[in-house]
């Protein structure tokens, strides 16, 4: 019987909220993870889950088949892939690159160009399903590139997630994922009015919450944030800062393809409006405070 | 054994593509049904399923115990509740009158108020699950009035609909089923809008709604309706004539209540919108075909 | 030299904060006034304002040539005319029925199908200007209704204002009074986010409004309400309680004729939730304060 | 009596249809003016106005007092300015640097803290006008930077333009220009679903624009392009494409600072489907083609 390949070995770059738990779940998975991060802390605790630390990028990088990245914006995936000490730098040519890091999809685009011209190759692949889905390795992964570099990677992304779906050239895991959040977003904003024109018309909001969610209504937003809308109460979750960011990309990448969003550039707004208004940390489904606050009712009180 | 008691005797006035259906199903439950509707052919159709056709709303109500209505909007009600051969004029006090059609819950509760006066008992019971519903016997139905008048009509609801929830006061049904319209229109259009932006992106759609529907932005709306939004073909369904007049409804009731609804006003412009374009008689997952045209892609073509 | 023919003799119907100066111009222009209202002041201070009052629209109606309604809403205009003691069952054949309150197109045109199967003549001719306007006899009044009517009912409607047009056939006033409400509350918060975004990006608001005035942003919106935004004191003016009526009126009559206006819509809801957080009372630039809370600003509150 | 102190030397960058004019305005008005840009097209018709052509930004540069740029948007201005051959690195200390094009407030700030980092003074001086306004020299100019700057470049400006008003730190004139942008769009989108609205109703559009024009919906959009609205022609005037680039410049701009623009964000995605449309090389007015289409009657053609 024949030997299985070794498990290609990876750099990860990024170790917060989402990047920790992954790297921790690749190494479960038996990979052999090298990562870096800013923050002490974070080189600590992938230490303590079997992963190696390195003091820098370029540190990370060397030797590695596969390098990820797992940081918050554009500009953090920019610095990480064309510092002096970056990727591209010192990546050896061959190396797959998969950002998993929620930017624009230009920004993809620009990195496989820029990588390509070192022989190293692309994948994006944001995530979907926040915290709980990373730490569990149940997250949702949308991969732009090309089909024989995701086929590459599906195994390492299987370790990450229960559902790996390439959706098509580069940028487009990155386009699938803003048209998630304009979905998502629009939808909690509808739920939104919804609740405050029921209780406000003297409905009981349970009930109308069961009927709503069984038929043509129904969605995930209604089930998983049922009891935030009832309570009242937002934990994260993913917070409105981060749809924020994220409202940002697909109101500039719809701009980039001429394709209309009058729903999402005025739910765009309104995500902008409850950060403003000082809600940023709290859960997306939150947005109910704002639709509360507009309909003259104190927000974030249960009214119950 | 004691015997059960009888079932009411029904009086069911509106035999249209959901009337019907819904009459008959109360037939094949064991109810003596008499209808009455305006057309020839409905009336045929209710006698080859079993019931009684009457020649006036007068004729059918005389003796019976539950009347049901089930007609287009909040004036074919008010003709058939307060017209000189109507309801009110003609059913026995006691009579329990459930009005099962999609009207502005101001209408349901004047209705109540104006029958009580007569000593009739009213519910608002409108549905939701279209067509295939009523047909299965498989719909929502949302009830609002006094519980134990409720209680009274939850069995003949029973045989109508798989849910059968008491939201409220009268009209309280009404206000959940415009509910249900303002975020299902939200949804229909918020994934249409992110369908063009995928496409026009370049992304593999299908795979991306596979993605989309798996996490967080998924719904019925996305299960049910991908079909459509693959194909670009629309038979209803329900049609976008009958949402335009739901988001009427649903307009005006959050504007009486004081209840902010940014979105939901936007949307409901956006359907009346894609009904001043010729898209009335379509199912309203063709709101894809308004973004498509905001985007300069010619609508309706399949693009794959 | 020919004697000019009698003027004719006026029955005024509504004598509120537009009625009794517009009544009293027709006075001071030599008409003879016959008013009736509700409240005994305005009975009283038509009185003295040389007119005569009625007890009661019969009355008033009884022998004049002309009938004038200023009245806030459909119900009212429909209460006045169509009533036991109303305007069409008094009214002699003949009678010109100038309705002048601001009520949705549809109620104007059934007045004037219900008015002609008594002989009586209507126009509907509502007006813009506001209370100051109404008192200095400088409104607009944009007329709908027949020409040959319009040419009758000038002279008289030329004491009450400076802008008067025939616009086209009945409903045709209401349907003008709805686009310039459309256009002015659309303005006003166009204006009141530049307004928001310039102060909270540090630019000095009053040099900013200078140059906006001058250029292709200005408008009577800017340099009329231009002290309210830099004051943050709203003292009406035009309320927006009123302005929320008549957003109602455009939603609905745009809806009745298929006019896209999704900005109109949008807005309408904004002002719904300006009188919702306890706005309703104040002058309509007060939609300025609506943008301030969305943007986490205390509302109210001068920033100089 | 003394010699009035000599006009400053000028370098002009950018000789397009806004740049041309204005630099051979400045040509009249007595400066010295070498200019530059990549048409040869432009060099000559400096040439031809009296201006001296130059082969390079770093030529038109040396020997400078004040270098003017006037670019299309904000890559460009930054291609300029920090090039190998370009401002930053070729103007002397203590040259003045006064950039009129039209970018994100952002881009302003950067630009002045690089320059001043090489004692070049830098003000932002976005104009408003339009090609017309730049031949006549009466353009409106909102300047961002210090008040010493902007007083030694006042008497520069009052030559392009007759309202020349400083208006806050680094970015305020461009945020001034955005803000003024916003208004505009806004409004001319509220015309147009008026004038829709109107017409779809059976109303005389010209008389209605009369009315409308005198009372407070009354603007400069409504007087300027009445005629387009009339005649259904858009010659432009100010295209849609570069509308479209300032509605993202506001949209980003009100994002930065947190101010809430919902009908900023509606009026945005209407102009981006506008050009999507292929309106784009049409004046700004023809949003009411956008409206038109929306509506479901067939956009751009006069309906008299």
């Amino acid at each position: 019987m024949p030997t299985p390949p070794p498990l290609p070995r990876v750099a990860w770059i990024g170790l917060g909220i989402m990047g920790l738990p992954m790297a921790s779940n690749l190494v479960k998975a038996g990979y052999d993870v090298t990562g870096h991060t800013l923050e002490q802390d974070g080189l600590d605790r992938l230490a303590a889950a079997g992963g190696t630390p390195a003091p820098s990028v370029a540190a990370a990088v060397r030797g590695a088949d596969v390098v990820v990245t797992m940081v918050p914006a554009s500009p953090d995936v920019e610095a990480v892939a064309y510092g002096e000490h970056g990727v591209l730098a010192h990546a050896a040519p061959g190396t797959l690159f998969v950002d998993m890091s929620s930017i624009t999809p230009r920004t993809s685009v620009e990195l496989a160009e820029a990588a390509a011209r070192k022989g190293i190759r692309v994948l994006d692949a944001p995530v979907s399903g926040g915290e709980a889905g990373a730490v569990e390795g149940v997250l949702s992964v949308m991969v732009g590139g090309e089909r024989a570099d995701f086929e590459r990677a599906r195994p390492l992304l299987g370790a990450l997630g229960t559902t790996v779906v390439h959706c098509g050239p580069h940028g487009a895991g990155q386009t699938v994922k803003a048209a998630n959040q304009l979905i998502v977003a629009a939808n909690i904003q509808a739920c939104a009015e919804a609740v405050v024109f029921l209780e406000k018309s003297g409905v009981d909001l349970e009930a109308a919450l069961d009927v709503l969610g069984g038929g043509l209504a129904g969605s995930a937003v209604l089930s998983r944030k049922r009891h935030n809308f009832l309570s009242r109460h937002y934990p994260p979750g993913f917070r409105i800062d981060l749809h924020h960011k994220d409202m940002g990309i697909v109101t500039e990448a719809a701009r980039a393809v001429g394709a209309a969003v009058p729903v999402g550039a005025l739910v765009a707004s309104l995500v902008a409006a409850a950060r403003a208004q000082g809600d940023g940390g709290l859960d997306h489904s939150a947005l109910l405070r704002g639709v509360e606050r507009l309909s003259g009712i104190e927000a974030g009180r249960a009214r119950r």
